[in-house]
């Protein structure tokens, strides 16, 4: 049997140790191509480079495998991915991270990883965002690999059936305390900014983005519940935005 | 009575013509607040900036309105109206645009206006984002003030029950031709990319995006449909991505 053609991205860059990991994860579940940003592009959403030229050039990072970095955002890489380097070969699966932090909730709005992933989804390709509860660049990525693992070969084997998206989040304990992994929904939740303010050495005032998440969702069908609560969780994702709840009390619009 | 407060921006920035627009559309109905990009962001989606300083400026260039240029995206621009500038005032409402070309069907996820307009929304304030189907910068916006005068005034006599957020696409024709309001889904569709590929004066190749929207969207209850018939869309939006019909036949994964 042909070997799944397995693309992997993130918005972290070619060098960030999650990438790593992944990539360790699926050369042993398929043919492997990775096109990674050339810098961190944390919080870029589903930004593409429409004002500027793209740069792609082929690299030798990860031993065997063809790779790729490219100066635009997360999005940028998936659109060159198809239209560029892989162009006429069908595409198995995308996977996108591990990121560096949460990308649970309302996280997948501004979230690189999510985004990427949502890029190949929307080309009909089945797609997975893995993120880990941990920012920082040591983070420990074996028990993620291990469920990284198990998620992919199930969805290889069995597939998505209605929908192409997952946002998969993990939280920061070690593998035997990881309860399991729940498919639920994503959380309600806000970001509270705190702007830090201060004076550059030109004496110009500027402000650098910071914030606090806060969820106060009680419903233990959703990611930020199974998070809190040692497991895994997986949300299927899609890119229709329509709040079909709302339609009917507009109507009145159509009226004027 | 109070006359509400109405926060305006855009993502082609504090220049454009459509921004202009929206704002002789809703000085009259209320005390407004306009902050907006220090240059084009279109394309940006819900990107943020988190690796860099943010500048803000009062500027002087909507008589007697109150203006900010900023440096960040359409969506850092939402953070610092609420987080800064109309720290404790309470926001009534959020209008960006009017969008120089369509942000129907799948466009809302990669623009700038509509995610500016969702982040206003996550931060509990009704928001609507308008878009002219007419990228040039000549675009005649006649038509489309009075389409954004009625439904404004509408959502502020009404509100919006079930949700807060609204993408409005007006179609390029005469008001005349304009058939009415219609209350609708976003349609599937697809770009299909066209990089172009070129070499730069140093002899490196580059790439630059390009495309062409695809919709084979039949159905007449979405956006595409309404703006292919003459009609304005309405499409109530959301920023929960939940795939609620995958959930079910996901399920096995939860028995690894």
């Amino acid at each position: 049997m042909k070997k799944p053609l397995i693309l992997v991205t993130n918005d972290d860059g070619m060098f960030a140790p999650g990438i790593k990991a992944l990539i360790e994860v699926v050369r042993e579940l398929g043919e492997v191509v990775v096109i990674a940003p050339n810098s961190p592009q944390s919080g870029k959403g589903h930004a593409i480079t429409i004002h500027d030229p793209i740069r792609l050039h082929k690299v030798d990072v990860f031993e065997g495998i063809e790779a790729y970095e490219c100066s635009g955002t997360p999005v940028d890489c998936v659109k060159l991915a198809k239209s560029v380097v892989l162009k006429g070969r069908q595409t198995d699966l995308c996977v996108s991270g591990i990121n560096h932090g949460s990308n649970a909730s309302i996280n997948i709005i501004y979230s690189g990883t999510m985004s990427a992933a949502m890029e190949a989804s929307l080309e009909g390709i089945d797609s997975i965002g893995f993120s880990l509860l941990d920012f920082s660049f040591e983070a420990d990525f074996e028990a993620s690999k291990v469920i990284a693992r198990k998620i992919i070969t199930h969805i290889l084997e069995h597939g998505m059936q209605n929908g192409n998206l997952l946002n998969v989040n993990i939280p920061r304990i070690p593998l035997k305390e990881i309860k399991g992994i729940k498919v639920c929904k994503q959380a309600e939740a806000r970001w509270t900014e705190e702007f830090a303010e201060a004076i550059d050495p030109r004496g110009e005032k500027y402000y650098w983005l910071t914030g606090t998440f806060n969820s106060e969702e009680k419903d233990e069908n959703t990611d930020i519940w199974a998070l809190q609560n040692g497991f895994v969780s997986v949300v299927p994702s899609s890119h229709d935005l329509t709040n079909y709840d709302a339609i009917e009390g507009l109507k009145g619009l159509e009226e004027n």
